[in-house]
């Protein structure tokens, strides 16, 4: 009971924060922004004795190392958060951008403005990082944000929190934009995606089942940010140096991310000469291969592929390896096991590219590049929240635009309708 | 049982129609949208004639005469339908245009491409005319539609749908693009909206209620079409001449539908000046007034509105008045029993129109205008599937354009993540 009326005293503050949010000029926000930046630098030592909590906790309960990785804060990655929130405050407003505009016959003028949407909720898991991402990009589009980090990081989100609010607050942004749960009990995420009127968008990050079982719940509108099942397909027609240097920079530079290759589909014509080459290659970066038959007969000593690898997301330096026929096949493939993340074919053929490009059904098609490029920063769009792989309102990496929504301004001059 | 296997096969044909139909040429489209047009001129005897069994019992169930009204299809209406349709041909393909562009300093162009949805799945109410707007605006987007209507109007719905079938097939738009729920068993809809895969949008048109139960079930996203308690509020500033018309057209002209004025608010230093004679006119045009204390004291005779009328949708001619002392007073009316629909402000005060605009948290916000232009056809989209009340992916008037998504297109030369 108490629980509940905390996040619903947490939404109602949210609320009010964002409508008075709505009508700050860029200016104060950017300052704000720049405030929040200097003071995560001023507060490292605080922040990292207190992650150092978290971290303990973590080892004594026998987190993978992977893990206790992504939840460790040390001087880079605060210099980091730092670095995030001045880039945020280098952007452009996207608050009160015309994106449309017309005069209809009647003489009414009218403007599609975009407008905040309001009060964002983000669920997150282990990286604290996200606390301070997320609240900059969201103070940036004029929402307020309700954080609620993984009970993994509760004492590192509390600090980065604290630090943001004060910084904040003293800037003159509204108390009540930037607002963290802090309690681990999971009632408060079953009651914050059921606050329609209070919450407009929930924005889940996290692992496969967490994304589900929040979507099932929720009544307030969901974006997932799902699981990255990523392919490259080389064709026949490709220039196979290349496709070997982007096919490992794919699997191998950051194997644990959504962009990463989970899966090699190589057109039969050419597996003969390539793979070898290429798989050795693989296999001396430590990367285990299942391959199915075909891949088999040329190289008898990888593993065989079993059904689920090819919807296996590995997030490790594992990749399976499909032989296919033609560019249909993987195109079919890839609309069947994919998670319409990122997919890129590796190609000369104009024609073969450009079907690909435009049959396969993911957020981001590439042609003659990595996978890896799959990402806020790299697309120029500053930071990101995250990457959508649903289709309604932002596919692919969401930065401070995708965290809006548009509103019609309609200027008439007595306009009656006959 | 039986109608779980039919809703999941109608579904997979759907999406297999789906992925065919996002590389269809616009004049293929065109095509099947003119051929429809014809097909419904030419069946229209067989259609109404449909139609009269769905009346006929509707009339022999005492559904109300604005419902019947609606349900009821005439010659009229299918020229409307047809008419309809053939200027969906005529609006510009969304499906490939590119909206943004840029060149990144590794060399990358990145392209953000507009894309089909994929499957559309509508669940609406009585007007038969929206199965065939929602199938040439799907079709014309390059979505599969999945239309589920109202079990009163089963009879017309099949007709009209087979009808569009047919010259759809036959002009070269696969099989399973255009797919009606033939059953009016609800399992239908609780299984259509948990599809995910399958089904990439739901769009519930209709009742509160409706909507308010598919987001519950719904993991789909949904993007709701719900209620407009619409506002007018008569500034001090206001051309009290400009305002009586706007007003009364607001009220009057069409009282049943989403954009309908339901609650007007007025400034307490003119009320006195304009109550009286705008009263006077709604009283003649048969509209019920329900008053707040302060209108009551300038105006005796009228009913006192309750609490509950100032979140009553009537949909009637009904009207609540209220008399406020400052702009903000009607800005926090609006925002807390709006439906985040139509608004409108009547002043000459540019200043007091600028914050109204600004602070009103709805889809369209009016300066000088009545709130019945917001309506897909006279903002200039063409036809309209509904009007959208959330802010993801799509808010107010909902044409072509917002039955896409997007997609990033990312042309390389060999890029790899450093």
């Amino acid at each position: 009971m108490d629980i509940m009326k905390k996040t619903e005293e947490m939404a109602r503050k949210a609320k009010l924060a964002a409508s008075a949010m709505a009508n700050l000029s860029t200016s104060l926000k950017n300052k704000a922004l720049l405030a929040m930046a200097k003071a995560i630098q001023e507060k490292a030592e605080d922040i990292i004795s207190k992650n150092r909590i978290d971290v303990k906790e973590a080892k004594e309960k026998g987190l993978a190392i992977s893990l206790i990785d992504r939840l460790t804060v040390n001087d880079k990655r605060i210099s980091n958060m730092s670095k995030g929130l001045r880039e945020i405050a280098e952007l452009p407003d996207p608050v009160g951008e015309v994106i449309e505009h017309k005069v209809r016959p009647n003489g009414l003028r009218i403007d599609k403005v975009r407008v905040p949407l309001g009060v964002v909720a983000i669920i997150y898991e282990s990286r604290p990082n996200v606390t301070c991402d997320a609240a900059g990009l969201c103070l940036k589009a004029g929402n307020a944000v309700i954080l609620r980090g993984g009970s993994e990081a509760i004492n590192s989100n509390m600090i980065i929190a604290k630090v943001l609010q004060e910084a904040a607050y003293s800037s003159g942004i509204p108390q009540g934009a930037i607002q963290l749960v802090e309690t681990t009990d999971r009632e408060a995420v079953s009651q914050l995606v059921k606050m329609d009127g209070f919450i407009d968008v929930v924005i889940p990050r996290g692992s496969e089942e967490m994304i589900k079982k929040i979507k099932a719940n929720a009544t307030v509108p969901v974006i997932g940010h799902g699981k990255g099942l990523c392919h490259i397909y080389v064709d026949k027609s490709a220039d196979l140096r290349m496709a070997e240097r982007i096919c490992f920079n794919a699997k191998v530079q950051r194997p644990g991310v959504c962009n990463a290759m989970e899966t090699l589909l190589v057109h039969k014509d050419i597996a003969g000469e390539f793979l070898p080459g290429m798989i050795k290659k693989f296999e001396e970066a430590k990367v285990e291969i299942r391959g199915d038959e075909k891949t088999k007969s040329i190289l008898s000593h990888v593993k065989s592929a079993r059904e689920e690898d090819w919807s296996t997301e590995y997030l490790d330096l594992i990749l399976s390896v499909k032989v296919v026929d033609s560019l249909s096949e993987a195109i079919d493939h890839i609309n069947k096991y994919g998670s319409m993340h990122s997919e890129a074919i590796l190609a000369r053929d104009k024609d073969a590219a450009q079907k690909f490009l435009k049959e396969v059904d993911a957020s981001s098609v590439f042609w003659n590049a990595s996978t890896r490029f799959t990402d806020g920063g790299e697309f120029g769009m500053g930071a990101e929240i995250g990457i959508s792989n649903q289709k309604l309102h932002a596919r692919g990496p969401m930065g401070v635009r995708e965290l809006t929504s548009t509103k019609f301004v309609i200027y008439g001059d007595g306009q009656i309708r006959e």
